[in-house]
């Protein structure tokens, strides 16, 4: 194995010299057949990486900008054109835009020079270090939500592999499960991209939870028949309101669960809150290309010549979110005062 | 091409001698790719096309069973052993099983022999002439349903491939298309089989319907944004109460439609409803194989290990549906009595 990775490799690692300086990426879009690891070292290819979806997930996106940042001061690089290349790589996981503005602050603080980059080092690895902790009071603040014996049904992939650390949606569920009180995985599919039948899957097979992956439509019956007690699952952005981007298809899972009576919850570190969204309509979702929905795992599955709505992200709205669990406590009900007292700022600061 | 078939190639065509007797079906699983026509010549053959696929939907699997049946008699076999195959192959649709008793019933009547072998395929003839009349019925009835410039959501396949016409529920959107009032038919690409991105697409291509694909998770985002005037899908099984058993993520979109207020509306020939299942608790839904939803045209998609959980069907109750339009006329509300007075039943004939 290249660089000495550990196996399962991890999502994201920073290599020092003599290997880098350098992000080692394990290759998302191989998994779950091929364990690639692509290494970055320099912030184009970064950049690339991020488009691609070679590394993705909200908090490991963050961590990505903050060592990206790091890789370009070390190099000796324009570090401001590469802060602004890598926060618009991908328009909606407020993260990104966050761990880069936070390690080009520490760099700039620091005066620039040779000093300046050990100091963004330091700040990217802070970020790594943080959100490893915060995965852990995560999942531990969480865990009283889940009921004994539960069903849980997740969207999209929220583990390891876009964290530091156990995950946010996941690492509630991997909580629950190491405390006996899940009985069941649902992992609906997550298309156009399949996060969970790739990813969740892989990680809930490799951790052993028990699980069963779904098409994103059979969500419904399973719910109609009463096989889910809680949704869970993780944020790409908060607005200040509470509404909550997240893949796309967490919408429609939101209005099934109030339908069928039964609560969504939303797994996310408080990096994900955006103070500055207002609500769920400053959101920008990010429309992606239409050969992910015209084509399944490389082979074409719909006319070449059909067009595609493929938005990344849906916005639901904090009234179908019945708690956010966050690393500093528990946001419920969701609404825009519960979400400004666990961020410690002034409701008014919040409407822009 | 074989047969002299017609290019497209119908979906199935009866084939006399010198080529027959033989059902020849245009393959549903190679499309859009390819168009490939499979000649079944006997039963077992048409057993497994049934069971496989390469034949599929509610109307369509009428008419092959009764033809199955037809086959069986001319070629001198046990017809009865026959019919009790067909219509096994598949659990939910009623229509495969209504179409088999049908042809079978014209055998016997006319006493067996080579007259009844003639008056079975006459029957199997029969049913494809109605069922081509019913789409016309369907489309010319469900028309005053579309608003002008409507948005159509659509799921799975219900066009010329699974009919002896243009379609159920795509019978009503070509007629709003020639008609001028339709504005765009945003379809769904109907995981796990994708029948809507393969088969509704291709068919919309053909027809020069605006038209756009999403993965099914988008349409919550689609009717949040306004953008949905109306749900329109087709039925495998319609209770005696007016539940619809339909293609697996057609409830998902009815609990959305009626979040949004918008109107769900199926289309079906009355030959789908089935008096014998008092309610939506009756109606069996298949469950299909794993490997469906692990993997997409040979391309695994998640762990090999990864139990699944693929119902091919869901049911959505009457509550939810605002109107059934059949070849009879439009049932609205749907409730049971409705129902019965279209098929002309006493509502205490249709409680078992």
């Amino acid at each position: 194995m290249p660089h000495g990775l550990d196996h399962p490799p991890a999502a994201l690692r920073w290599l020092d010299p003599p290997e880098g300086p350098a992000v080692a990426l394990l290759d998302q879009t191989r998994l779950p057949l091929d364990e690639v690891v692509v290494v970055c070292g320099d912030v184009p290819g970064l950049v690339d990486a991020i488009r691609r979806l070679v590394v993705r997930g909200a908090p490991l996106l963050g961590i990505a900008g903050g060592y990206g940042v790091a890789l370009a001061a070390l190099r000796g690089e324009d570090v401001r054109a590469a802060a602004r290349a890598l926060a618009s790589a991908r328009p909606t996981a407020v993260n990104l835009g966050w761990g880069v503005r936070r390690v080009l602050t520490a760099f700039e603080d620091a005066g620039g020079g040779s000093a300046a980059a050990r100091a963004a080092l330091e700040a990217a690895r802070a970020i790594e270090a943080e959100d490893a902790a915060a995965c852990a009071a995560i999942g531990a603040g969480g865990l009283p939500l889940v009921p004994a014996g539960a069903r849980v049904l997740t969207h999209c992939n929220t583990g390891r592999l876009v964290t530091a650390g156990d995950g946010t949606a996941y690492g509630i569920i991997l909580a629950a499960h190491r405390a006996g009180r899940l009985a069941k995985l649902w992992v609906d599919e997550t298309r156009p991209l399949l996060q969970g039948s790739r990813l969740t899957a892989y990680e809930a097979t490799r951790d052993g939870v028990p699980h069963a992956v779904l098409p994103d439509g059979a969500a419904g019956v399973l719910l109609a028949r009463g096989e889910v007690d809680l949704v869970l699952v993780g944020a790409d952005r908060i607005a200040a309101d509470g509404s909550v981007a997240n893949k796309v298809g967490t919408y429609t899972l939101a209005v099934l669960a109030r339908h069928h009576g039964v609560p969504l919850v939303v797994a996310a570190p408080t990096s994900t809150v955006d103070l500055n969204t207002p609500d769920g309509d400053g959101i920008v979702t990010e429309q992606r290309g239409a050969d992910e929905v015209r084509a399944f795992a490389g082979t074409r599955a719909a006319p070449a010549t059909s067009p595609v709505y493929n938005p990344a992200f849906d916005v639901t709205p904090p009234g179908l979110v019945s708690a956010i669990v966050t690393e500093r406590g528990i946001v419920r009900p969701v609404d825009r005062e519960s979400l400004c007292r666990l961020c410690n700022c002034e409701p008014n600061d919040m409407r822009r």
